[in-house]
């Protein structure tokens, strides 16, 4: 099944990503690999978990929202490769998960993000990942998440 | 125009990085890719920005630094390129901001070195990114930047 | 010498990696680029060094730990690439160093894991790094470092 068909049958419509843009792009691409800046998990506008976890935010809600940075990672591969049945898989994450000190599991906040590549791609969603904790995330969101996709 | 022009119509002298270096060094290559290691805003040998946004040091200090990190950069470029004007476009910048963990703002500050590599290369500048908080850096420094070049 | 000579030079056994892996993956191949997930300081099921530097672990003890993250590094580049005469050498390396908000000597750790690539590698192990204090880390980890490999 193409991405665009398994995104519809999950019933997942991705936002749009209306430029102009700033300094700073959704999705840049060099040569076969589209690097995706880091999303915020963000849908309608707002952040779907924020606070550093588990204080502010439970894990299960940060997972959530690692999610929707998929979601949204590939509404910006979209304005560098339209076709989305282009990309060949996924080859790095890399998870920024807002965290109280002594917060030590963040693979499986991160999870929510691969988990779901795997889902949408197959065997050619695996990637290299790493996941760390960090004291604060932009406008206080509780999980940023980058990417790096490889086009056929 | 071309970067070394337009860098000397700013009046910015590259700083010199003499080596010889230890077991990490400014740049690598990998094919047609520049990967420039994390930057501190060091000019003449002192840091322009120390310390946690905004507790010890104010955005608008640290969005200079962050500036700082990209001149810093095009002479750690220079060290795997000699020829500047062969960088065909910006790829990714990574910046990690030292922040409070009431912190929020780091686009802001990450600005700082995405609107001075638009300034520098134009529509080529643009370039994905992941802007993210953390509670300490090397040095103390205010914001450390990563980057990766392509060159044409 | 081979790197597979050197390592046994050394007495190093590199760890199995067994699968079956989930969603995400020790090692990624992109065209001649290896991306390797972040690697934690394990060693025969358990972490060489856990808790932030310095009030919970020792300096040398987070840098004997980068060292570790190395040797898993080269075990988990074998699980996508069995042979690691063809490594032509290291791109990218990036330490996470989990971190008291006033210790500002993360390159002193990270060269635990640049050094010894510089031992392994020679000047093919020259890499751009970049190293960050981060305030938790996956498992309490004391350091998380991940790399970015090239092969001839």
């Amino acid at each position: 099944m193409s991405i665009e068909s398994k995104l519809k049958s999950l019933g997942i419509t991705l936002p749009s990503v209306p430029g102009p843009f700033g300094a700073y792009v959704p999705a840049k691409r060099s040569g076969g690999l589209v690097f995706v800046a880091g999303q915020l998990p963000m849908k309608d506008g707002k952040l779907l978990a924020t606070g550093q976890v588990p204080s502010r935010c439970t894990i299960d809600a940060a997972k959530s929202a690692a999610r929707q940075c998929v979601i949204n990672a590939l509404a910006a591969v979209r304005t560098a490769e339209p076709d989305l049945d282009r990309i060949a898989g996924v080859i790095r994450v890399g998870a920024f998960v807002s965290s109280d000190a002594s917060f030590t599991e963040q693979p499986n906040v991160a999870n929510g993000a691969s988990e779901f590549l795997l889902e949408l791609f197959g065997d050619a969603g695996r990637h290299a990942r790493a996941a760390v904790g960090v004291n604060t995330l932009p406008l206080d969101a509780a999980v940023e998440v980058e990417f790096v996709f490889e086009l056929r």
